[in-house]
């Protein structure tokens, strides 16, 4: 029910999963009588699901607290009530992103040694997909949370974008040792001591996202949501300029009419909901945040995403590397307080 | 002598401040043989300049504490030291920007009641110039320091981009009053509660920056420097996308032939280096850092900034500002501690 178009956006979104990847089957929580109406025009949607009706949904301006003690049997809490319960294996939603995470956070609980929470962005580059995270379940994070998000960063360019041992970078404001706060400085420390499973290449600056110089960036939820949401305007800002470069003149519209299908592949290629999904990482299951405001190409390539996770051993990537992080913190600690069989 | 490419750019930068600005003079300070014989191919420059030798100067690389330590009688130091002994009403430089900050900071000293300095960048919008800070100069800033950057980035759009009220925003993560962290809540409450002259207009998001929503963006220096360097970064992403489409094939090719002056046209508007010249601000004194890769022109537009910036009353605007801050904390904090005559 959630996003800027509920049903009429997420049953297009699944008739073209279901197409795509045959094995799948949806439970589809919300209103039945507009899902089913809908669901009546796109039969592979219709034959691989199944309805759970509810009344309840949370509104896209709810605050996280209030979603959280009103949500019980709403459409989000039920779809992520099915992920604990095991009848489904990802929950995908396009609604509220603080309502979802909140919901998300008190149903499933974190995982295992994991603090906090991230949002991971898939943000295309010169190179491919770069996977930013957080960008935005934190406002702070100190320096162990930094190195579960390079963990669980890292967990999620393997499953998703097929790199075989990606790379990760920590987002500063220069490359030298000595540069940037306490936490990101800390986070550069544990990363280069700890015996983790992953290819950590050491600070990046804001102009490496795009360059796409790794695969992985990880920053803050307060740093990581400005660099997106910047980007985001930024992107916007071109191609306002460029339709009106286009559209200046009679030769600018000669120029573009030559030009359309080579600018469309360029669009193509830049644009951010062509790598739709955004994971909520760091709970004891999958849910998959789509864009409030994307199309059902969109909303489809969210439902990849949550397969991709829930086909792979991504919990378990991820929870070998947390235990090396907490022997890695407990070692610099000194002996555990507690009967740990400390080495 | 400082930046990419030394008095080879610095001279010609010079030569069409000097015709634009027929009042300005110069002092320019560095290795006499290498300067006179550029400007004897630039008689505007000549005839406006007067040559300080020194053999030393600052490289680019040069660590900060070690600029402050052996810097003293080089180039940089030099034109520093020139505005504080009057000779000088505005140092300009395109060398280290850490080094620059250092001396100016050790030389200068910071103005009455700022405690951190700030750099501003210039950065082209929708609507036309949005001032935003700190860009770089410090890793941390609490509210008092945010509040301060509000004070100082209003005036300097005001004597630089020529609005007579500039609006200000506070770089966050949502526009909500319960968003973010501490620091910028503080600031919020601050500027909110603060009898500045400042027409401040609440919390920003980074998609407000292209937009242009308000003149002066106001942030702590790691997530400025991050937003500029993605933003630069993204620039580049398209501008080599748009060349690699505009490549692709002959229909492509021919479209660009049409398009070129309008595609002129954007690149300019989009430039950075059109709006070249980020001021150290916070200090006893005017200092603008030019970018180190900028061109002639781009170094002349740090002339302007420097300019415009000495001629104006912007020192004043910000002491009166910075006075009623001061008077805001302490009633907040109670009577003042020591025999101030609070009300």
């Amino acid at each position: 029910m959630g996003g800027d178009h509920g049903p009429s956006i997420v049953i297009p979104g699944v008739d073209i999963a279901a197409r795509a990847m045959p094995d799948l089957r949806f439970l589809l929580h919300g209103d039945e009588a507009r899902i089913n109406a809908k669901l009546a025009k796109f039969p592979a949607a219709r034959a691989a699901s199944e309805v759970r009706h509810t009344d309840k949904a949370i509104s896209m301006d709810e605050k996280p607290a209030q979603a959280m003690r009103r949500g019980k049997g709403s459409s989000v809490w039920n779809a992520v009530e099915a992920v604990k319960d095991g009848q489904a294996r990802a929950a995908v939603s396009a609604g509220n992103t603080g309502a979802l995470m909140a919901i998300s956070k008190l149903v499933l609980r974190m995982a295992a040694g994991i603090a906090r929470p991230a949002i991971v962005a898939s943000w295309p580059t010169l190179n491919g997909v770069t996977a930013v995270l957080d960008v935005g379940a934190n406002v702070e994070s100190d320096a162990e949370q930094l190195v579960e998000f390079a963990i669980m960063g890292a967990a999620f360019h393997h499953a998703i974008h097929g790199s075989v041992r990606p790379t990760v970078g920590l987002l500063n404001v220069g490359s030298e040792e000595e540069k940037g706060h306490e936490e990101v400085r800390g986070a550069h420390a544990l990363l280069r001591a700890g015996t983790f499973d992953l290819d950590y290449r050491g600070f990046v600056e804001g102009n490496d996202i795009a360059k796409g110089t790794v695969d992985v960036i990880v920053t803050d939820g307060f740093t990581g949501n400005i660099a997106l949401k910047t980007a985001e305007g930024l992107a916007r800002f071109f191609a306002s300029e460029l339709k009106a470069t286009f559209t200046s003149g009679p030769l600018e519209l000669i120029g573009a009419l030559f030009a359309t299908a080579g600018l469309n592949r360029m669009r193509k290629r830049m644009d951010p909901g062509a790598v739709n999904g955004a994971p909520l990482l760091g709970l004891n299951g999958i849910v998959v945040k789509s864009h409030g405001s994307a199309d059902a190409r969109g909303f489809a390539s969210a439902i990849r995403v949550a397969a991709e996770l829930a086909r792979g051993d991504f919990a378990g990537e991820i929870d070998r590397n947390i235990q090396r992080l907490t022997a890695t913190l407990s070692e610099t600690a000194g002996p555990a307080p507690v009967e740990g069989a400390a080495e």
